[in-house]
């Protein structure tokens, strides 16, 4: 059986190291980070446009695309690469983290979770078996066990992306909730649903399918998951579960001890994460591919990332201001003619917040990605950090990773 | 006086020319058609693709960059062309069209109109001093005399974006309106407007006034105006107030009859047309420039132009079409290998009629340049024709275009 990725680290320091991951689409350098296609799109870019950020793999949604077209429908177009038009490395959640954190759930037990489609309004069920049957028809080269996703200890400090007003209703209404008892169910369906997805997986010659360690902010629970999950033996693993609202420094302290306790020749991915020093933090403690919708979510919004913390352009103080949105930075809209613009000088922030406020969409594309650009430079510092075993450049040079930086300068 | 404009013929087929504009930012073929950029961007199209569509000159309008952010800030960032990100030739209509067709008026009088901004509510008077100060500031390459647009004859057969609506209801409330009046009660002011900004122009050496001949649908109206319009010495001419409702027939007559009055040596622009077969018309009958918002704003609705009319991708025809939008195109879409992308086909009807039911920013975007695209492709094979003097392979490949054409299908 060929193997449907090879990962080979090159570059060691202390715990971060920096890699190739090989897959039938091409390879992708490690640590690596993934922008997110939810519907078969990185919202308001182009793949040429994401590719000239420096993206080497997306990340697709499952669960939006089970519901909308449909798996049979991507496959009938030549699957998820030909679909969307990026030839190069995908990876594919498996749908239970929307599942449970978005949907309508009607039930959910130890065969899976049954929901209604926010499209259709018809019921569909996942199962271990009908996650991986749908990510294998979808044709990523990375896909992703199905697993149970408990919802945080307090919801009330989860980001709203993650229907935060609906956990805190579904709490209030469940008067006896043991969440304890909750991680330690989601931990063992978990490995049970992990041995049916290994063993449902169609294309194991052309898809790596990676486990996904759960266990809450408690360490105990995270080494029992980290060692079950990584006695099933697959191309990557996964740590998830994280950022669902706790701060930096548990963010950190969890996937410190969890990484540590991967398998060290294969990808370690964390999913959902995050800012820049989640990023750093984690690459530090070993693992290797991360994906979040914070660039193209903020871009949206308005909020430009810089590497001395986000910019609101809404704000009146950017209406005149004719800086670009960061000097130095080599996205499109802060140097046009790098990227065969018919222009002479940076776009100013006066124009990207006109264009906001005039409700143009140019304005959340370039945002979009002048953010995903942000994010991959900070990979190509990471990298060469790695490389150089050298952190210091990469302090001096992005104060928004600084371990000790107060909260509200990255986390709007 | 250096003048602001070169206009050189190259080719003539009967009364069609092929020829260069050179402006203070670089030239572009005629006959040309230029994309609109309302508020300093062409809706969803970066300045780098909009180049790669073939686009050589866009159009801003001035009513919405005098409302927001207004000219001054324009001009203190640099001028227009900086200021989108765009430093080839730029033309900038007057803001009278806009302000007659789509404002809340207040007065209208010889002096100019007064309309409530829509942006701040507060009172804005334009004057052809005015819009020519404004147009000064804003910095385009050619820049449009501020004339009188008077209402089509019959407003319900308007497009809705000529604020239909409205004029049916102030037609309904003026007991006594005559059309033959108004229409010479414009014609007289354009003229005396026209003189008025050739007056007020405070930048005759790099920016190019033209003059806008009006008269309505009625010929006579038209040579008198043509010949008054004429008369003063400018560096290009626009036809206005055409394409306000009237069926195709009706356009390419007046049109026909004013363009044959307009000096031969300068540019004659068209403003605001059109469908294929209305631009095909217009070249036959010696106009060299266009503008019109069609590829954009149908592309935004997910209507996509093609040589033998257009498609609704809304259609559930659509939904499992694997067919590229049409064969043959080379746009982004249609041909994304040859724009750079990671990708080895085509994008599908399928791919793109989900990303308008999921409503991915993306769908858009991909329509906006396809469309852009489609009519750059046109006025490529326009040049050819002219320049071989044989319109028959212009008509066999551009069903669309047929004259005899059922408005149906180039007219959704």
């Amino acid at each position: 059986m060929p193997a449907p990725l090879r990962f080979t680290v090159s570059h060691r320091s202390s715990a971060a190291r920096v890699g190739v991951v090989e897959t039938p689409h091409g390879s992708f350098d490690t640590p690596a980070f993934m922008p997110v296609g939810t519907r078969g799109a990185v919202k308001g870019v182009t793949p040429h446009q994401l590719a000239d950020t420096g993206a080497q793999v997306t990340l697709n949604n499952t669960y939006h695309l089970l519901l909308r077209p449909g798996p049979e429908q991507v496959a009938a177009l030549g699957g998820v690469h030909r679909f969307m038009g990026w030839s190069r490395p995908i990876l594919t959640d498996s749908g239970g983290y929307q599942a449970f954190s978005m949907a309508d759930i009607n039930a959910v037990d130890d065969d899976g979770v049954t929901f209604k489609s926010i499209v259709t309004g018809t019921p569909i069920h996942l199962s271990p078996e009908r996650a991986i049957q749908v990510q294998n028809k979808l044709g990523a080269d990375i896909i992703m066990a199905f697993d149970d996703c408990p919802p945080p200890l307090d919801p009330s400090a989860a980001p709203p992306s993650l229907a935060r007003d609906r956990h805190i209703e579904l709490r209030a209404r469940m008067k006896n909730y043991d969440h304890d008892a909750r991680l330690d169910l989601a931990n063992e369906r978990t490995i049970r649903w992990l041995e049916r997805c290994a063993r449902a997986h169609g294309r194991p010659d052309d898809q790596a399918l990676f486990g996904i360690v759960q266990g809450g902010t408690d360490l105990a629970r995270r080494s029992w998951s980290a060692s079950r999950v990584g006695n099933v033996e697959l191309p990557g693993y996964a740590i998830g579960g994280v950022a669902v609202g706790e701060p930096h420094e548990e963010i950190a302290r969890v996937v410190a001890h969890t990484a540590a306790l991967l398998p060290d020749d294969k990808p370690r991915y964390l999913m959902g994460v995050g800012y820049e020093r989640d990023l750093v933090a984690a690459v530090r403690a070993g693992v290797d591919m991360f994906d979040c919708v914070l660039p193209t979510r903020n871009g949206r919004n308005a909020n430009a990332f810089t590497r001395t913390g986000q910019l609101r352009l809404r704000n009146a103080r950017f209406a005149e201001d004719p800086a670009p949105l960061e000097d130095g930075c080599d996205c499109p809209a802060c140097d046009p003619a790098a990227h065969g613009w018919p222009a002479d000088a940076p776009l100013s922030r006066a124009y990207l917040r006109h264009l906001f406020m005039a409700r143009e969409m140019l304005g959340p594309i370039l945002l979009s990605l002048h953010n995903l650009r942000h994010f991959q430079r900070l990979m190509l510092d990471i990298r060469a950090a790695v490389r150089e075993d050298d952190w210091s450049r990469l302090e001096a040079r992005w104060p928004v990773a600084a371990p000790g930086l107060h909260a509200d300068l990255g986390n709007p």
